[in-house]
């Protein structure tokens, strides 16, 4: 008799964005005319850039060839990939990360949902409120929680609420935590994390022996060169935090996947005798053992990003997004909304009118004005009362979408 | 203080085919010389096919334009390619799957893995000894065995010995199991499972309510029609098993990535307290949180395996493989040599000589003839003596690798 992972029936609803994509193909059905513009779900809608583009096609015909041909790659990836990423993600900016910490893999939300994996299920997990929603979705799948109250919060969770307060940006949690996850620049309150707080949680982890999980998919859209891109810039990093960025925002990569994981040698956790074991050796066993590689081509073409014309023609398009964000933060700033968000990150925060209910806005905004966003609350209970919007999109679309919600909602 | 995920200690060793991996890179290194021949890992050797590369040519192409391009897509994979899937590999067999059943991913190893994840930690799973070790490992690091004997085996774990005896090929076993993975064509010892053989599992599955994982991923290479390709060609078969397929090995994809899993709608686990749950919306719970979907650009690679010309094209590299298989098969026979296996599979499985333990033949093998196979033993206790060679390769080096062997060691 097959029993199931009972953990799976504590999970609250869907996962949100295909919940988010249901109701607006069931709207869309029912009003094929409507003009809907989605700033819902972050997806990027530029097309991939001539650099990657030509990457993909060259390495096409390459794996035609018998000389070219490439089978299964090293698990960790390509030399030529893990190189780049060492040289300009890191180097760089003055950080030493060695090619062999780094880690590909076609996902970041795959890295962020599997890392827990390697983490004992009585570890106490801290998670920011609002937060990405496999962070938690992941821990309540291992059974690292309780069930959900009614609000939808995990018992046995560590929330740290993000609010208006702190920046969207909390402090380290006061009692036992063993693992936390932070992202920064921070999906979906689009906050960032300051040198300062970053030096406070990095204090903490040391402090306490616990190990951050630092989520830095949309650093490229940090614009102040003095914010830190990695928290590896903080010193003391290298003992405490595993880091995972991603190609997709960056560089258009959302429906070509590819990201990576750093996992420092030294990094270590305990078991319940008090031995240290190295987290940089559970993990190459785990990708070793579930994984087996990015494939070639998009390897190829993720080191393409790292080109001269590569580095050149993604800045371009990250820059393109940002003015979408300024022109979002500013067009419904004027509307009399207040927004968050938007200068450091692809995301707009904006507090619902009227105290509307974040889904309850949701649906009016789709119905009333075609616009599809994110529900605050859909991040968790403290996102109740915020809506996320993002700039990834047309310029018509975001100039569009800002002129249809301020005259729907504004003041 | 992060507390690891102590079972992952209870692992043997490395990953089997790192190992191999970590042994021949440290013999080339101190023989530069030596003309190694690689028959270890199962990995293809034959350039992509035409179809393949201009597909994912076209796709490159498609992204880089506005009209074109594709962000995230459906997590479970386009409509074009489950749509084709349906039809050529069940519809054509006479076996209804709806493409709503199938959920592409990037490779079998990875759906073999993560399956065990939907299942409760307390479930009693059954293996074929040898076996492929994904299988066994990643049970492992859930927590559902106890620590492993000096033959390598868990505790808690039920072991089917496939042997000479029953053909490579055990029957269901008497006591509780919950989960029995089963593969055939098999990897490693390259034998096939008969419809009636296939047909006890399944009424033995339906009668304790247990689940079969059946491993396809060598299904192309089955030469007698008549031969089942598919678990779901056995009535009630969708009433107890999960099935899983790649294009790794028909349509040269280790380098690309693209699997697809069937769960049928309406196949059931049940709760502790006796309540039935369907598996589909568990997979479907767990993919759209911990995976993104296979690249646009490879579900149309994929795709372009069942156009008329990416049938010819594929069918032709694995009849080329087939040939190797059957020189090995009938080579190796000649020089004395007992073999099994390479009639519907690329593997040959033969008894090592003079009674050799198998990582003593890998080694003389590597030293005495440069030419790299599989040790049994690295599948499980039950393949000490025996030795797995792959068809993955060019006819010339098939045809020398038969002739250092046979000269070295044959009779």
């Amino acid at each position: 008799m097959a029993r199931i992972n009972e953990n799976y029936r504590k999970l609250r609803a869907g996962y949100l964005f295909p919940e988010i994509g249901r109701r607006v193909r069931a709207y869309a059905e029912a009003n094929p005319d409507a003009p809907i513009i989605r700033l819902g779900i972050g997806d990027v809608t530029e097309p991939l850039v001539p650099a990657v583009v030509q990457a993909l096609k060259d390495a096409a015909d390459e794996m035609g060839t018998a000389e070219g041909f490439h089978g299964y790659g090293p698990e960790n990836g390509y030399e030529f990939l893990c190189d780049a990423i060492a040289e300009h993600d890191y180097a760089a900016r003055g950080v030493e990360i060695a090619p062999g910490e780094i880690f590909t893999s076609d996902g970041s939300k795959q890295d962020s949902a599997n890392i827990q994996e390697i983490f004992g299920t009585d570890c106490t997990v801290a998670v920011t409120d609002p937060v990405y929603p496999v962070y938690v979705d992941s821990n309540v799948m291992a059974g690292r929680t309780g069930e959900a109250d009614d609000a939808g919060r995990y018992a046995g969770l560590v929330y740290l609420p993000a609010t208006e307060e702190n920046g969207f940006s909390p402090d380290p949690p006061a009692g036992r935590v063993d693992l936390a996850y932070l992202c920064s620049p921070n999906n979906p309150t689009g906050s960032v994390m300051t040198r300062e707080k970053l030096e406070r949680w990095v204090a903490w982890a040391r402090e306490h022996q616990a190990v951050l999980i630092f989520d830095a998919a949309y650093d490229a859209f940090i614009q102040d060169p003095e914010l830190p891109r990695s928290i590896y810039e903080i010193d003391g990093a290298r003992e405490c935090a595993i880091e995972m960025r991603s190609f997709s925002k960056r560089a258009g990569f959302t429906g070509v996947r590819c990201a990576y994981t750093v996992i420092p040698e030294g990094l270590e956790g305990t078991t319940a005798g008090g031995e240290r074991v190295s987290l940089h050796g559970l993990w190459n066993r785990r990708h070793s053992t579930k994984f087996n590689s990015v494939p070639y081509v998009i390897q190829r073409a993720a080191a393409a990003v790292y080109s001269p014309e590569g580095r050149k023609q993604t800045a371009e398009q990250v820059s393109f997004y940002m003015e979408n964000a300024r022109r979002l933060r500013e067009g419904l700033g004027a509307a009399g909304f207040t927004v968050f968000g938007g200068e450091h990150a692809p995301y707009i925060w904006m507090r619902t009118p009227d105290g509307l209910g974040s889904w309850d806005f949701f649906d009016r905004l789709l119905g009333e004005t075609h616009v599809v966003g994110t529900p605050g609350a859909g991040f968790g209970s403290a996102g109740e009362g915020y809506f996320r919007l993002s700039a990834f999109n047309s310029r018509e679309n975001v100039d569009e979408a800002i002129t249809r919600v301020g005259r729907a909602f504004g003041r």
